[in-house]
């Protein structure tokens, strides 16, 4: 039987409780469903995670992929858990019924990928890559283009991917070079390297569907030159035969984690006879790409937090069941030993996991709803939420990263030595969450992203939305006397956020964007925090509602559990805000005024 | 050439210029020393580092330590590292002369550790360990034990270990059984077996010296009645020859990083034939190993400080030269794109790394001083720097520790994707770094040994001590006018953690231990940024008085350099005790209120 890697209860209590997905259900697009087929659907994934991801969690990374003559040999699993994925309408779950869609709500089908990441993270990568490449063919490819490759990428017999980064070009996507060269015969010549891209290319797949961003020959300079093409590894042939298409894997990385995924470098055109197709108009293929990269930046906080969601329950298990040491209090040697959770220091550990999982989780699902929100509202009531996730996707990407980085090492830390071993599986979750700050634009692109971008954007709409939505939030709260306390405690810290915020668009003005944007990584921590609290404090009004009903003693027990890990946040995590507000309050540039030569010893 | 992977400046800034050094060598013990030969010591160090150590850095982590047909297979430059070590007389550096020891201060001998784990920690761990054990032979063992081993430890040929742990008895050495049943013949008979023993049975050497903590029969209950053992894993027969000593190396630990030493679980006494030698009087085996640990965890902290060193001269390297995106304000894609290390957030990367580790080997130093002044000074002299020693040694040990991981991941940040590869060695120093916050006494169990041993000890005299010592440096710093500002914030910060002492004191007397300690790791955090807070005020009067007088223009910049760096650390570290503040004055307990139950889900 699989280990338990996380909590369907919990899951369920956002699903329900917190985010009350069943209302969704009342609109026209998603009124086909209901609780019952969303328990389905969560039984389904759950029972595919159980049986064939967390099974070969351990042997994906044993046995990573390997580059030999020009092949990528993954897992053989890898085929298999893609035919399952396509045959279960998995890959294209979100899509349309017309599209031969499910027609999911984000909030279950992002559920799905938490479950799926929390038993596999590298496994759920496949599907995952192929479900965002075919949503981006779909939403701005043509006919032919979508009939020509999505529903082999849906049946899971063909991988879709991302593919950006090149060797010069990673945080800055401005200098791609990777060219295009029109012919008259509908399809461009592609030329040019590129690198880090996600499964790539494997042998668990016929074919590989590249969703490359591309410069048009003579296009204009910089990203207003970036054009976004459909680059297969083998295209189709006038008989509906494939053949390959001058595209090479010239290399793969041996990876700290997630190996159970290749990442590999593709080179295209060494023969001049790399064909690619153009997806909707010339130039605009960075606008198109942000709508994948946006879902893959809620992906990572998937990911992240599925990662450090099994972490968690498996240093939990390991405290419940360690014996060692004894009370502070009792030290007498004849006694017992207890099992480490008596120990204060290690239900701090296990609190604070608990803390980061299910906050990070609740942010999530926040997102996953706004992007229901955007898809069913009339387009004057969805502008709001469409600005509320703009705001929130680099801090839904990077908290749960960085976070879950810091909870999943106290999760190795509640093991002591057996940690640092390979007998338990802690040190492979501290190998592969460590990803997640990186991919898909830094922690630090993200801080530049929220205050350079998001937060001034029209002149702070969506600052001014979030700080509204958290006001909500207090009042809904201060009805309940148990949760006073803490909606005064999140009140404070939105205040002092604002304030943060006030200040360093002053510094914008008096410095300029260099100064302003020298701390956005500590901003975004900041703000991280308080957006979790929020969460938090959401959790806290379904928990007392909860608990005013709840007779049955595992449920009380549960909410009371669950509560704890509320005050926990309140009591160790948001006290952080005040040493990240006294530094942004008092920058004084020093991080730009120092110059490399300083650094010389 | 090997990389850079420590400054040699910054070490002879601390050794010459901070800590005085040469104010040693007015002493007797000292006195054949001067700045030459200290000279001459780090030279010979950073030598052997660069030629032998580095170079097989990456090769001993790609070959890790294999167990076969019980054989411990460990790289082949182990046997020579061993002999050069034993050969240039490293291993009994700090013995005095009649022990055919170089009699040097730990202040240069600890610098030379730090040397050593920065080119590659896991090749330091080796002599490490042998000249720890050898020390403890020498301090409580007969003159028999001592001609036995200590010669062929000191050679290199034979290695020492410390073995403490075993299978019920990690954190709790209460609880150890490993077993000695008095003979007739001078020796005990042993049984049981060791867990995570490091270096504990290698081909690197003829002979492995195990320092074993052992109950004799019938011997008190609990740590009273735990005895010092020599157990050799080859015992000398009575012809001079090696011959088994009935102690069987059963397994071996894959590990995250750490991977070119092995650790390994030991069997004694399989056939009843296991012979260990008693190490001073019975039962007072513990009080003896801790002369051993006090000094392991000093090392592990050096050990930490090194890892993360290196990592921060790569990842400087890398900014330096990797050219990626251009300034804020010049975003015209026509420019070229300027190395990384002009972006604000990198420099920040890379001044929190500077700040950690330069401030992290400060601290390390000022306990190295503590030791030589001990040994030194007179007895009613040298009360006072044991004290400081004793309080400071959890911090030396967890500081750098956890501190080091964070620093370590912003180096590994710094790289971007290359950071996650192997190409690269910031994510082995990752891997490496994460054993020091876990081996000797984890960071909770040092938390708990400040504040519920140390800080109470002899009603507070040690803190006392310490509070003094800060003041001191306030005061001398407040006579240079650019560290003013530093003085008053690290008085404040001060004056915060007494705040934060007697209320936790408090604590104690209204609530008991369980309360009182529930904490002890926020606890260790707050008092360990504030003593690196203090060790940046030190550094900065040598810093301030540097720059009064220096003229060459790369000396200048150095200096400068540093200051940033203190300036970073009081900006931005040091506020972070403002949020641990918070949370130990307002404790509620709910650690210790919370319950396994309430962890079901």
């Amino acid at each position: 039987m699989a280990a338990k890697f996380l909590s369907e209860k919990n899951l369920k209590f956002l699903l329900y409780e917190v985010f009350d997905i069943e209302s969704l259900t009342r609109f026209e697009y998603y009124r086909e469903h209901n609780r019952k087929t969303f328990d389905m659907v969560i039984k389904e994934a759950l029972k595919l995670s159980r049986n064939l991801l967390y099974p070969v969690f351990t042997a994906m990374d044993r046995n990573p992929p390997e580059l030999a003559a020009g092949k990528v040999k993954v897992h053989p699993s890898v085929r298999t858990i893609m035919k399952e994925f396509g045959d279960g309408g998995w890959i294209s779950s979100r899509m349309p019924y017309e599209l031969d869609g499910n027609q999911l709500p984000h909030l279950i089908a992002d559920a799905c990928d938490f479950i799926f990441g929390a038993a596999n993270y590298s496994a759920g990568v496949y599907p995952g890559l192929s479900a965002g490449a075919s949503h981006l063919i779909e939403s701005f490819g043509s006919k032919e283009l979508f009939d020509t490759y999505v529903p082999n990428m849906y049946a899971g017999k063909w991988q879709g991917t991302m593919a950006l980064t090149e060797p010069e070009a990673g945080s800055s996507l401005t200098d791609i070079t990777t060219m295009a060269e029109p012919t008259d015969q509908g399809y461009y010549l592609i030329k040019g390297q590129k690198i880090f891209i996600s499964a790539g290319d494997h042998d668990g797949v016929e074919n590989v569907v590249h969703l490359m961003l591309v410069k048009i020959k003579d296009a204009p300079p910089g990203i207003k030159g970036i054009s976004l093409f459909v680059v297969p590894k083998n295209r189709v042939d006038g008989n509906g035969q494939l053949i390959p298409n001058d595209l090479n894997t010239s290399g793969i990385y041996h990876k700290l984690g997630y190996r159970g995924c290749p990442i590999v470098q593709l080179s295209m055109g060494d023969k001049n006879n790399c064909r690619g197709w153009l997806v909707g108009e010339p130039h605009n293929g960075l606008r198109y790409m942000f709508q994948l990269m946006n879902q893959a930046r809620i992906g990572v906080g998937i990911g992240a937090a599925s990662i450090a969601t099994a972490a968690y329950y498996a240093s939990l298990d390991y405290a419940k069941t360690r014996c060692q040491g004894r009370p502070v209090s009792k030290k007498d040697p004849a006694l017992p030993q207890v099992p480490i959770i008596e120990h204060a220091d290690v239900k701090r550990m296990l609190l604070f996991q608990r803390a980061v999982v299910e906050g990070s989780l609740s942010l999530i699902m926040q997102c996953s709803k706004y992007v229901d929100m955007i898809k069913i509202l009339p387009d004057d009531e969805k502008e709001k939420y469409r600005d509320l996730l703009e705001i929130l996707t680099p801090v839904a990407k990077s908290y749960p990263s960085e976070m879950g980085v810091e909870s999943i090492s106290q999760g190795l830390q509640c093991f002591g030595g057996s940690g640092y071993c390979d007998d338990y599986p802690l040190e492979q979750y501290y190998r592969d969450a460590r990803i997640h700050p990186i991919h898909e634009g830094t922690t630090g692109i993200q801080g530049m992203d929220l205050l350079g971008r998001k937060v001034v954007a029209q002149n702070g709409r969506a600052f001014i939305l979030f700080m509204a939505e958290i006001e909500n939030t207090i009042i809904m709260a201060s009805e309940f006397h148990e949760l006073r306390t803490y909606a005064q405690q999140l009140n404070d810290s939105r205040t002092k956020l604002q304030e943060v915020t006030q200040h360093l668009l002053k510094v914008f003005m008096d410095r300029g964007a260099e100064f302003f944007l020298a701390d956005a990584t500590l901003y975004l921590e900041l703000f991280g925090i308080v957006a979790v609290a929020w969460q938090w404090l959401l959790q806290g009004i379904a928990i007392r509602k909860a608990l005013q009903n709840a007779s049955n003693k595992s449920d009380i027990a549960f909410y009371q559990g669950k509560f704890v890990a509320l005050r926990y946040f309140f009591g160790y995590e948001l006290a952080k805000t005040l040493g990240l507000a006294e530094r942004l309050l008092n920058g004084d540039g020093l991080t730009v005024d120092m110059t490399a030569e300083l650094f010389n010893d």
